[in-house]
């Protein structure tokens, strides 16, 4: 372990870079790296390029952009000393689509800086967020002339469009992007008054499920009544899989569920959550798990959802037909320490159980990811709770997101390291809708943060940064 | 009612008619009346006008072309005097479409004769049938003068193709089809040496079920968990309409069922009815009401299917999805003496109680239809099994169609006269397939019990023809 020296404060520095950040990522914006639309492609190519110029600029030693398939990923890395602890930052540089351009207050493509915000595709989500990473690692060279730690990045070109060969990219690159924590920048903060981390995400677990009664449509005059339906097959067998307090009525679904704890439920209270407007929002009916709020059951607890079913006839009128086969997807959101592995196997098995007697029916695995989860008393997050209360002003609340994100659960399981969500992204940026735009004072002390936490970090050590809490 | 005076016998004349029957059969094969396929409208209008003209040489005093907004019907008729009974005759003159040509022995519209059989599209369905009952009154002329009923045909020209038109075209001419007795001639016998009469038909109703649960289709990460899913609360409301037995589990839906007594029931049981031939034929697996046998199932007892059902994401791959709406199709084949429009009143009481608070559901009917029995005791059917009997040698079987006929139930509904089905066509008479034939010996049989049948009714009087059984 390095001895710990005292460094001149990098504030002053941080804070000298303010406005370097809005040009850089003026500049930035100005290039239209939308990844779903193929005729952007070689925008998406210039921000990567773009991207590994002003990380250079910023100081780190060296920059790559990371061919794939699809589009370009951006490396960059500044490694100061093996012995202390190395960090990979994890954000991306394409673009959601822009329609409809015409809600906009000015081009899309063109930065508007007003009011203590910018406006402009990709302003929050989530070049302003990289950006303030460059800036931030420059504001302490600047100060000192080198990092308490050792800095990766890797910025995807692909995280609008499904993120399809990250984490090929990842497992091909896994020495070079080894790190002891991993900190992500996409994600944001409840309000500019209410401080927040990300700590945990949902797995997924998404499957098919086809039954077959017979080898071809009958006609519901000339077999209705003898024969079995594979409709009433499909619904029955699904109707099955929960009781009727909602809890999910699959043996062994629930075996490796960690129950929520007092203070895990006193922390989820805490996060300011309106139901009646997350409900009105939508118009959606509640419903779920009994014996949970509505924040556990959508953040904290598992679910099998049905995301679509077919069968026999679709159109307009009737058809008196009893189909052959009929079909659904189904979905678990998967919460610590359940193994997706192990789900699909005992849904599958509870499905098998079900199935009557002579009809054929496969399951099928679609997709599988982990859930994600730092607790908040992992020393990564203690101290990046700690640099968030001082520049903020008040302690973070620690949220947990329902969904997952795809290169977050491929981090994590790639890399097999800590993450640490750190965004400052609010929940009125609009991103991914017209007139996306970044508070820049979220900017500003996410730079000022950044520069805390990798002197904490540096000081902590490897061992401590990333030993078991508890 | 008028004296029954000894009549010279028809039998021989009718025989005589034999070679007429093929010629004009063959004749109106060479018609193309495909009434499914637009291209050939004016060939079926050829059809009911070569119809009519055969009508009025076989003897009936007028035939009219009749028009609707699709097809032409050929109305044609014969008055004796008004005191006797009136039997309107029902067939078709359309034709299914010939696809695939090249699997037929000859060109689909040049008639072949070999073998006892005459090959050609229409010639089982339903042309020879209509052939039939011409030469047959043409038969009964030459050897009288007159017949010993009023006789009235309506032969429709859109039968293969839905019959969109027919019941408007029976409101609209109701007093004109006015008639004691409707003759049916476009069904068939068990075989050659098992005749049958068909005498009763199954409903239907059929209906949309659409549930809704929110304003727009919602993320599954977000959202799920903690707000009703529209596709599980469809699954659940179906599963709920059956009970384990395979019962319809809606109150009052077996209210006026008219339970199977056993003279039914061995009626039924009497009808050859392979079950392992009939469900290997479709790779099918049995299921169904307890209680019951898999004939009295599919023909005898009433149903509620589910024909269609439709909700979320149906594409490859995974969509993270939870819809705002989902729905089905349902269908009940219905069996006397069930109401349509009250099963239709009871089915959506019962999905209203089972529709969770707070979800939007509704439930349109989308067709309805009534059964048809005219039973075996009845006059009209008791002196058709006794001709049927007398030409062909044996009593004929007595079976029930899980199938309605619309056609039929029009008749039955609007003119309010039983139905008796008497048809000779035979299972294997490939219609609607390649290569359609008709048994010449079964027109030919059929002629002569069509002799003797107007002379029994003639006979027996209107009063007697119409009498309730029992």
């Amino acid at each position: 372990m390095p001895p710990v020296t005292p460094e001149p404060d990098s504030t002053l520095a941080i804070q000298k870079r303010q406005r370097a950040l809005v040009d850089l990522l003026s500049a930035w914006v100005a290039i239209p790296s939308v990844s779903t639309d193929p005729k952007y492609a070689e925008d998406v190519h210039r921000s990567a390029e773009f991207l590994g110029r002003a990380a250079v600029d910023a100081g780190f030693q060296r920059a790559e952009v990371w061919e794939t398939e699809g589009l370009p990923a951006l490396f960059a890395e500044r490694l100061e000393d093996p012995a202390l602890p190395t960090v990979l930052v994890y954000g991306h540089h394409d673009v959601q689509p822009v329609d409809p351009v015409s809600e906009w207050l000015k081009a899309p493509f063109e930065a508007l800086e007003r009011d203590g915000e910018l406006l402009g595709r990709g302003s929050s989500d989530d070049k302003g967020q990289l950006a303030m990473h460059l800036e931030a690692v420059r504001g302490i060279l600047d100060a000192r002339g080198h990092l308490p730690i050792n800095l990766k990045l890797i910025a995807e070109g692909e995280e609008e469009n499904g993120s399809g060969h990250f984490d090929g990219l990842l497992r091909a690159h896994r020495e070079e992007l080894r790190a002891d924590v991993v900190v992500v920048s996409d994600t944001g903060m409840l309000g500019e008054d209410l401080p927040s981390l990300t700590i945990a995400l949902r797995g997924n677990d998404y499957w098919e499920l086809r039954v077959q009664t017979a080898d071809t449509d009958m006609h519901s005059g000339v077999y209705g009544g003898a024969v079995l339906n594979p409709i009433q097959v499909l619904v029955e067998m699904l109707s099955k899989l929960h009781d009727g307090d909602g809890h999910i009525a699959v043996p062994g679904f629930y075996d490796d569920v960690v129950e929520l704890d007092a203070a895990t439920r006193e922390e989820l209270a805490a996060v300011p959550f309106d139901e009646t407007r997350f409900l009105a929002n939508v118009g959606a009916v509640p419903g779920g798990e009994q014996g949970f709020t509505s924040l556990e059951r959508r953040t904290a607890r598992p679910t099998l959802e049905l995301c679509g079913i077919w069968g026999g006839y679709e159109g307009e009128g009737a058809k008196t037909v009893i189909p052959a086969r009929a079909g659904a997807k189904l979905s678990s959101r998967l919460v610590p320490q359940q193994d997706p592995a192990r789900i699909t196997r005992v849904v599958g098995e509870q499905l098998r159980r079900l199935t009557p007697e002579g009809v054929r029916a496969e399951f099928k695995l679609i997709t599988s990811g982990r859930w994600a989860l730092t607790s908040s008393d992992h020393p990564s997050v203690a101290a990046a709770a700690d640099v968030v209360e001082g520049v903020w002003g008040r302690p973070p609340l620690f949220t947990r997101e329902g969904g997952s994100i795809p290169p977050v659960t491929s981090l994590g399981e790639v890399l097999e390291a800590p993450c640490v969500l750190f965004g400052v992204a609010l929940p009125d940026d609009h991103f991914h809708a017209p007139n996306e735009r970044v508070v820049l004072a979220q900017l500003f002390r996410g730079m000022e943060a950044l520069g805390r936490l990798w002197d904490r970090y540096g000081a902590m050590g490897r061992e401590a940064l990333t030993a078991a809490p508890g």
